[in-house]
């Protein structure tokens, strides 16, 4: 029985970033420093974060003589413009790849017609570009939602950064229908194309997959959905407790992979636990190179 | 049983032009005219022109004082150029649409580094855009030989004007994760889009389908395609005599479409031969609503 772990799985640069600026300035600052809205889709980091007194808020009402933290994800123009007026200091951790989206919708924004944003709408990276596109952007999160867009001459298309290649591409053919020039912007980063690229390799070679990471962390579900499509046999587990010994009756070849917020100890203790379900001999590799 | 014609079947725009340009050609000239390559992919409509004394030339050597006729399909700026010095009256009944497509590849290549165009590199329409290119255009015929191209930064695509939309959809797929900012010009005609909208619909609700059509025709081979693909029970005819009874035993609902090049007669005579091959009652529309 082999055990074998995505090769690209768990975080990414964008947030292990997020997360070192976020322990600098506990460090630098003596007052209150939050984060506006959780700044990593994980509960157990969040737990840390809150013993070393970084706090998540959502709402700015009251909020006064504080540091607050833009997360990986980004934010909105109206929030920055609004922690302005509060004299608020900003602290922007902002992922430099979701700044580039941003400013490309900003561009964008100023010649084009209207600009179709690949995403989910209640996802903070969305609600931030949305604010970019001067009223111009329309958020299309499947391939239903196109049928309802009228014929147009000229549209640009985008992706949020953690985007599945799968359903962006299934939405820009959708399009090439409706739109004489049609603008694509690839903006799903090198970062999710990889690990989206390994874990559907890993669904094509094991008998089980697990999908480790927080249920609120859309890029892990989209991992997960990826998984599902080649792979019924594809669990999302938010803790190893939830891996039990049952599941991996007669599996040979057991995967692992984490979405882009999942730390290497999520990972780590996923494999304890396969580990401590068998008494067998076990081989983990890192590569993603086996075959059925 | 029932005999359904698809909706959108049969001649095009630009075809028919075409021939009405070469007609009114033949009556006000006194002298010799050709068409640089058969004006239209049909066998029937060949011959028809051939008695009204409208040659069809693949070879341009040794040819003076005669009147060319540029066929639908277009042709690339050198053909232009070659008659021009030889002091042959050029007749251009490229169609509008392929016309446009054109002055789009000769704009684009202006300033885009690539252009790949989407067609078979065979057909007439095809040699005659990429004359426009500069060298700066890159004929792609399948989803494989994508894989052979290169990561760029910005690149643009377009289409055949008779090209199977599915296809260049899944070419475009291909190419969003080679491309950070891919622009998708569909060149697609309507007519074509059309035409393959209902041959789709009707392959999904008939129970046998014949394609009308010359073989040599792309548009009408691409319609082959796509209805094989829903139905396989799909038959390419060139003429009514291919239709044999046999084909026919149990169906009840039989469909028939043509491509661009297909006259209506041939469709009239597919339609007769179904008739003659059964003694029931027969009920033929034109639409394609029909239900399984």
């Amino acid at each position: 029985m082999e055990i074998i772990v995505a090769k690209n799985s768990g975080l990414c640069y964008g947030v292990r970033r997020a997360l070192d600026i976020a322990s600098e300035t506990r460090q630098k600052k003596a007052g209150k420093v939050f984060t506006l809205g959780d700044l990593i889709h994980n509960p157990q980091v969040i737990a840390d974060l809150e013993r070393q007194k970084i706090h998540s808020i959502n709402d700015l009402d009251g909020l006064n003589k504080a540091t607050v933290i833009i997360r990986s994800h980004g934010a909105s123009p109206d929030i920055y413009r609004l922690l302005t007026q509060k004299n608020i200091e900003i602290v922007d951790a902002t992922c430099p790849i979701v700044k580039k989206i941003q400013k490309l919708v900003e561009v964008l924004a100023k010649d084009k017609e209207e600009i179709i944003i690949v995403g989910d709408k209640e996802h903070p990276e969305i609600k931030g570009l949305i604010g970019f596109s001067q009223g111009k952007g329309i958020i299309v999160e499947n391939e239903d939602q196109v049928k309802s867009l009228p014929n147009r001459k000229r549209r640009a298309i985008l992706a949020q950064s953690t985007q599945d290649l799968y359903l962006f591409e299934k939405i820009v053919s959708a399009l090439i229908e409706k739109t004489k020039e049609l603008n694509v912007y690839n903006t799903i980063c090198r970062s999710t194309q990889t690990r989206q690229k390994s874990t559907s390799e890993l669904a094509s070679c094991v008998d089980i997959l697990f999908i480790a990471g927080g249920k609120n962390s859309s890029n892990t579900n989209k991992l997960y959905q990826i998984s599902k499509r080649i792979l019924p046999n594809t669990h999302f587990i938010e803790s190893a407790a939830q891996i039990k010994p049952e599941m991996l009756k007669g599996a040979k070849k057991i995967g692992i992979s984490g979405g882009a917020s999942t730390p290497p100890r999520a990972i780590q203790e996923a494999v304890a636990k396969i580990k401590a379900s068998f008494k067998h001999q076990f081989h983990r590799e890192k590569t993603v190179q086996c075959q059925r």
